[in-house]
């Protein structure tokens, strides 16, 4: 007898119980197994929402309709589906929760099969504060096949974890002298620049350890700033049998026979393809000074659709059908505004505002023009000299004393942000900031001036990124973007002929050194091992250290690397920093 | 032989080794057991800085020092310090860190002695994500006299925990027949209003339940947004032995056999004063509509106490010796100023800026005037008519389309935002925020106007606790609040006639279904069931969770309740809402 396994990698917005009920009626058709992501039936990561009462009662009422609704269907199928069980106390409140999978089973209803047993619990996860660990491997059997059934994070676990869950499966397996038809895993895993070749590694690793091929499901969705890829795949020993679409919904059928076979390879189990390869930074500490991985063309279309999906995820889900940049005519701003105008759907629109002050340089003028040319839009020009020397004459006037210098760069760029604002309010449109992570981590930004915005495209690309993405994004994607703006150097133009590298050291040395300062949380004498001087050293540690507090109240940035600003990024502003120099 | 307690509340700043050490040589005089707070060597909340290498390599440095130190000491005392546990991986990488009790024995050196087994983990705690937890109870001896070992969160476990190391302890000295001379909690405990009454409350019932002393030492910090408040303490059955200064650094010797007897009392551990009691909100819910609890007289001065030490913390910590307040006329920043006048130190100064608009009344200006009469200070004048038309005009000219409505509102806001930090760009003043909790809840504010500032002192206290605390304060710190700002209707004043009832239900009902909301996580059923109406429900409901955004990058809020936005605050921004309706 055939058996079929039907992946769905799903895409929903959190809590739409409605379209998920509805999705699950219309996706559970054909004979087979039908394999849903980890938390299908409420979206991930749900937070806070998980105590919430109204959230709790509407989930439970939600879940038992489907369970009705599974004792009437028929059918030769079964599915498995990523859902929240709830163990209730007497006052309504929840005791305990677990991440589970269910079978629905037509003609019978819904049955708790398995609860996850690694919870992640580092950087943007939280699970440990919510759920409550499962206990016991799980084996399921669907037409006289067996099968093991794994969440997520349990197939990752490495040396650092006190428990292994595949490693308890297999030597469960082994005792009892099982014999798997797959190992399926279903996944809420957020997406990472060249994080796929990863899940491959790891997945045939697992398929080759129970010799037999690995099913991994994981959803599609772009929550705040975590984003969902989807990609499920199919891992038989060394044989990718199956690969779906990335930031898309799509479901796929296999028989089962067809991707079976003997493998005759040997797993080889490294820290590369375990937890600590997943969450472990790209930074190549062998050469002097350490060097950042310059993104493949397949890596900058990844980054690129990763951040296209996240922007039009967050606008769709917050209702908004415009989209509002500041363009300066530097390199940040043109990339973002690239990346919307590729990335826009049918019924939306977007504007780009120019407000030039007495530092911009007329070549920004023409690049801003020339850019919006390439782009088809008008440029919308609002100059800021005006409304700065007002603002410069009344504090003149009010306080008896002018500003200058640093203040006096602010204020444009504060202005900047209030006009950029006041334009949003008058068409509906969402701001979009233009930051960029070497920005972010050594403050060199305004805020409330250039750091404003609903979301970040950029914030976790350094500089270095930005060109590359930009570069790619113009050869492959359409020529967007002004030669004479890659070429020009990086400049805020709020002063007299300013340019970053008067602040910062050059952008090739600062971004390798920020990623060994995030990602791999070095300190001056590492950064020296790593090649640094100590003056840039000293410079560099210097700004990031003391510029927790404007990263404390930015956007959220759309995630794209193991180690982002943001919500996974927790770091107290009040502490002593000396020991550091 | 009679044996010396002396409970050391310390207040350092987080990682300020070189301090820390100097105060603990310099504390460690006197014969007796020395008890020092929760990790004391290193400050708390520490987050992501105990995965540091600098961090993790200066404080194990700083370890072998006092280790040295204390092989080199004599005398006869002990103590007990809390500290981190570090198991390294060979990489450099932390394998294990746990939250652990040394024990500093002169001559010999330190010793580990406990690690923590109940680590914390909701709302703002997130110490599974750093610590593992212990799994031994520790007991000690000094002086032929036994002690029960705690850390913090040991003491308040509940029926919604898997494990009470309160209870493992007890069931151990009752199986061993053990006589215990005290148990001693090093706690890092974050204040938060009438908390005291609850430590208490389950101290006694500890006290009773192993017949001996309960000994609490907390540390005293301001931590950004959290706030410990020291306030130890001993408690001998139902008798408070001793109770030391809030958020004030001191040490207190006791002699133990001063304070021991025997209780008749039985203990009696209700879920009150457990962590459901700690963790609970205070929203009367047999009342019809709920109604919120109001401040006594000693909750009033201990929320004074706490927002004038976070705010100094803050301050301190970031360098600043300069206060800026924008002023309206209007309530908030009327109380907020008056903090700032009450807690002013030497060598401290402060300015309040008032920016009126078309729409503000001459009555503004008076009371304005007024405050900073009683204040005596100068008020900073600063109309933004000139400006507000600028901007108006500029936007008729550059996009032939004048605004109105609540564009004109929120450029009025924002342009105020814009010159505040312009002023503190110029004098190095830091910007209080002055948003309430109400306000932020139903995102009554407009984003990077009247929301900006590095730390928010209001943002935990509905608006009906700003009435009670200003009119607290005016009556017992000084009158500084003119009557007429307590009196008028609270306004925007951002357009003609605005008044905040208007938009929102009155305060007395607005504010206790907000603590529904929040601290109780009530959707519409419960809060018709409190006596609510549908359409404040509805209005309410939508106002706030339409207004995530806007939390989300606002400045730190001083905590302090148990359930306050910002960091424990973890709501999902995109989401489906229709199910709460």
């Amino acid at each position: 007898m055939k058996t079929n396994l039907i992946l769905h990698q799903t895409h929903h917005t959190l809590a739409d119980f409605d379209a998920i009920f509805q999705s699950t009626v219309e996706l559970l058709k054909g004979d087979g197994l039908h394999v849903f992501p980890e938390l299908y039936l409420t979206g991930y990561p749900l937070q806070d929402l998980v105590l919430q009462r109204p959230f709790i009662e509407s989930y439970l009422e939600y879940l038992n309709d489907l369970d009705l609704w599974a004792k009437k269907a028929s059918g030769s199928w079964r599915a498995l589906i990523g859902g929240l069980h709830y163990e209730m106390e007497n006052n309504g409140f929840p005791k305990k929760i677990t991440n589970v999978i269910y079978e629905v089973v037509p003609g019978v209803g819904l049955k708790n099969l398995y609860s996850k047993r690694l919870l992640p619990n580092y950087d943007i996860f939280d699970e440990q504060k919510y759920f409550s660990a499962g206990t016991e491997t799980a084996f399921y059997e669907f037409n006289g096949q067996l099968f093991g059934l794994q969440i997520c994070e349990d197939m990752w676990a490495s040396s650092v974890h006190e428990l292994d869950p595949c490693k308890l499966m297999h030597d469960e397996v082994q005792k009892k002298g099982l014999k798997l038809a797959a190992v399926i895993n279903l996944s809420a895993s957020p997406f990472e620049a060249a994080k796929k070749k990863k899940r491959f590694d790891r997945a045939r690793n697992i398929s080759l350890l129970f010799g037999c091929p690995f099913v991994y499901v994981n959803r599609v969705g772009g929550e705040d700033e975590i984003l969902f890829d989807g990609g499920s795949f199919i891992m038989a020993g060394s044989k990718l049998q199956l690969e779906m679409k990335s930031f898309e919904a799509e479901s796929k059928t296999v028989a089962l026979e067809e991707i079976s076979g003997s493998y005759s390879e040997k797993p080889e189990i490294k820290a590369e393809n375990t937890w600590e390869g997943l969450f472990s930074p790209r930074l190549n500490m062998e050469s002097r000074p350490a060097t950042l991985k310059v993104w493949t063309d397949e890596e900058c279309e990844e980054v690129m659709k990763a951040l296209i999906f996240g922007l039009q995820e967050y606008a769709t889900k917050s209702g908004f059908k415009k989209f509002l940049v500041a363009l300066s005519g530097g390199m940040d701003s043109a990339l973002v505004l690239a990346l919307v105008k590729i990335g826009l759907r049918p019924g939306q629109s977007f504007e780009a505002i120019y407000m030039p002050s007495v530092f911009s340089s007329p070549v920004s003028t023409e690049l801003s023009e020339d850019m919006c040319r390439r782009l088809g839009i008008k440029l919308s020009y609002f100059p800021i000299k005006f409304l700065h020397s007002a603002v410069k004459n009344a504090f003149t006037q009010n306080f008896q004393e002018p500003f200058q210098g640093l203040t006096d760069e602010n204020v444009q760029s504060r202005l900047r942000g209030t006009l950029l604002y006041t334009r949003s309010n008058q068409t509906g449109a969402m701001v979009i900031n233009t930051s960029n992570k070497s920005e972010l981590a050594v403050g060199y930004s305004t805020q409330y001036g250039d750091s404003v915005g609903a979301i970040s495209l950029l914030g976790d690309l350094f500089k270095s990124e930005v060109y590359r993405l930009a570069e790619y994004v113009n050869k492959h994607h359409g020529n967007y973007i002004p030669e004479g703006i890659i070429k020009r150097g990086p400049s805020a133009e709020l002063r007299e002929n300013q340019l970053d590298q008067d602040s910062l050291p050059p952008y090739d040395r600062l971004d390798p050194m920020l990623e060994g300062i995030l990602s791999y949380r070095l300190g001056k004498k590492q950064l020296l091992e790593a090649g640094f001087t100590e003056t840039e050293i000293t410079r560099v540690l210097n700004l990031y250290l003391k510029s927790e507090y404007k990263r404390a109240q930015f956007c959220p940035i759309l995630k794209v690397k193991a180690k982002s600003f943001g919500f996974g990024y927790r770091m107290p502003m009040s502490k002593n920093i000396s020991y550091q120099f």
